[in-house]
């Protein structure tokens, strides 16, 4: 992270050596170079006191990386995964729309500038006031950063009041999630009105991201959750939970446009505002390990509905061989079990709709949990499991009447409790110049 | 991550092909090669599919990275530090020292195998029993793992009981911390009878090497905390902290054996048991980051008594240049406040004595909090801080006359609550063949 501003010029009066910015100055020369224009990426992301990266230094370095934050559509959905995010909902607390709209405005430029590798917003000139960035990331480079912003339900009306005039304009695609089979939602881990997730190479980053611009919001909004969450997957493979298993070895490839336009991106069939936009449905999924450990691996396979080891579906030899769900062993019974995950949501028992998971594993040290299901085990336990995060065209197609299934038949459901859930329109990315949700409020 | 055995062996009654465990096989025959010696550390850290480092792919890849797991010390402590780590503790509920030994045993050859980059142990030849290694790290590497064991005062006697025969060995430097003013401790964040570290370049391979250890003691004991830390410097450099300042400045350089034989290793003044081990003391301490982040820089530099960007105590340039703790400005008041942390802390105000600080961030999502200061904000915030860990020869000297002046005096209090708390005999590293404490349990 850079800043692009002036050192600190520390006051006289306090006894500072001026050289103390020597630091700051580094990196604002740098910056300075630059000026305001869309920055090159790779400069920017090289800290103070580094060597910029367009010597080639950080070429291949993920802690380096630099994704667009301007375009079409948000990143962060059909971006290859990082390895870190930290998700979090807002409930907003400001009555008026203009305040949201200046919100966004500023979310929007903080989130272009934090994705080059810069600070959230430039640091004040002098000592005698707070820093707008927490500075924590100095020097740590933009790490493949994206921020993607999403709006809720509360967003457009709460509690029968249309708080900002845009009761009108909620589209029919952000439907109120029902309540699910077995859901044990905590009302502190759900819902909000303004979502952002902010994916990284690394967890400083992405945690940092969140932090400025919640900031930013306060006296306008107040945190609803905060979630961090990590997956690693060896280069080029699909990453495993922590249930030791791959996952999203069925998502509809990101890099077939087709197939997004189809079953990801909004078109016309909602509102304007949504085109190129998308609705994300997010699950905090509490995963029992300590009993799903003990299982033995020919069950835990039959609960996938595909070998551990290789990813392949039960009977095949390769992750990405095709799912045959008619295949039966010598006894008349299906390889691929009725009650298995990949059988109940796959395109094929669903009507073709395709979601396209985001997700996260999850690991907030240990409370006590009392289990759901024998050996009912009550004790000090892992706090685990996934983040869920499903892009679809319409949740209404797509993650709803999956769920729907899942959460009455999936053998799954013995080691997973949804305790958090919310849902949110992502609208299209911004243009340069303007921000976040601009077609909504200037429609 | 690879496993060193043959792969699964498909009971043909269930109708799965032969085929299905190539990918083990792959890992296996790799594992094959090696034996049962020592494994070359490139060798092992490769998982199944990938080309095994030693073919220079991997050479400078920290995922790859492999430290060494026996030796006079044990890993952990002295190793730079990793990104990531998960720590735990837990409660002994066997009443059979046997049972204890059993485990050190078992936890000592796992640690070596994952620490190697291997499955914690070998992966079972068939499908119908639990796999003792959840798996989640197939083909991850060993990422630089250390896993660091420690004794709580409770394996030496709890509740007054002498469960193992053990009470006369606990060392005096193993003292049961006293309260420290301001201390809001949770009894489920704090204690211990049995401790892990577990340090890696990987989230994941952190966790999933408490996750394997943890499981093999079920039966004798029970998880008390767990808790995952983050750190990300920028290569080279010291690691900043939540609060946005390099932490960790001061440290003793690692790399000078006579200081660290002064201040961290135990020697002859202890059981021999414990001769070149250490004393680790753990501390959750919960940051009010969001009232942090409204402070001026300018305050926020005397809190710490250092400068925020440049690391450099205050009045100098450069983060090493010495702490002059007489400096003063034009009026004569001290350019390191009295009450700044790093005058607190120095060892020229604590009769020379220093110790090893190896503290993570630690990001546990969001819960309703009261702060203790003003403005005495009560709404949801970060449960987010810093795990701190410091090694020492002996805490009465080193953590706890420290701790003592800082709980009282240093500003940094208000942003600060320390809500767990731990301290655990390190002991000397393993042997090949032997087991961490077999001088404890042999003597």
């Amino acid at each position: 992270m850079t800043d692009d501003t002036k050192p600190l010029k520390r006051p006289a009066r306090r006894g500072f050596l001026k050289a103390s910015g020597a630091a700051v100055a580094a990196g604002a020369t740098l910056g300075a170079a630059l000026g305001t224009s869309a920055a090159n990426a790779a400069q920017t992301s090289s800290g103070s006191g580094h060597k910029p990266a367009h010597d080639g230094t950080h070429a291949d370095d993920p802690q380096f990386a630099v994704e667009p934050f301007y375009g079409v559509h948000q990143g962060g959905v059909v971006t290859p995964q990082q390895a870190h995010t930290y998700v979090a909902a807002f409930d907003l607390t400001t009555t008026k729309r203009d305040d949201v709209i200046a919100l966004l405005r500023a979310w929007t430029d903080a989130a272009a500038r934090l994705t080059r590798g810069q600070t959230a917003q430039p640091l004040p000139t002098s000592d005698d006031k707070p820093a707008p960035d927490s500075g924590d990331v100095l020097g740590l480079g933009a790490a493949g950063l994206t921020i993607t912003f999403g709006f809720g339900p509360g967003l457009f009306t709460k509690d029968g009041k249309d708080r900002y005039g845009l009761a009108g304009k909620r589209p029919a695609a952000l439907v109120d999630l029902p309540r699910f089979n077995g859901d044990q939602l905590i009302p502190e881990k759900s819902s909000g009105d303004l979502f952002i997730q902010a994916c990284a190479n690394d967890q400083q980053v992405a945690f940092h991201a969140v932090r400025q611009l919640a900031r930013m919001g306060y006296g306008n909004l107040q945190m609803r959750w905060g979630q961090a969450g990590f997956l690693s997957g060896p280069k080029g493979q699909t990453a495993r939970n922590l249930m030791g298993f791959k996952d999203g070895t069925n998502n509809p490839p990101t890099k077939d446009p087709a197939l997004m336009n189809q079953f990801i991106w909004a078109g016309d069939e909602g509102p304007a505002w949504m085109k190129d936009g998308t609705y994300a449905v997010f699950r905090r999924i509490r995963i029992t390990i300590e009993h799903w450990d003990q299982m033995e691996i020919g069950f835990q396979e039959s609960v996938f509905g595909r070998h551990k080891y290789s990813g392949a579906p039960i009977g095949k030899k390769n992750e990405f061989d095709e799912l045959d769900l008619d295949a039966q062993d010598k006894d008349g019974n299906s390889l691929i079990p009725d009650n298995s995950h990949v059988r109940l949501s796959t395109a094929a028992t669903n009507n073709g709709q395709r979601i396209l998971r985001r997700s996260y594993s999850y690991n907030d040290s240990t409370n006590f949990y009392i289990e759901r299901w024998p050996p009912w085990r009550q004790e000090t336990e892992y706090d685990a499991g996934l983040i869920f995060i499903a892009h679809q065209r319409d949740p209404r197609t797509g993650f709803i009447p999956i769920n729907e299934k899942l959460a009455k038949l999936d053998m799954m459901n013995q080691f997973t409790t949804h305790v958090g859930s919310a849902i949110f329109a992502i609208p299209p990315g911004a243009k340069e110049g303007s921000f976040i949700g601009a077609e909504l409020f200037e429609a």
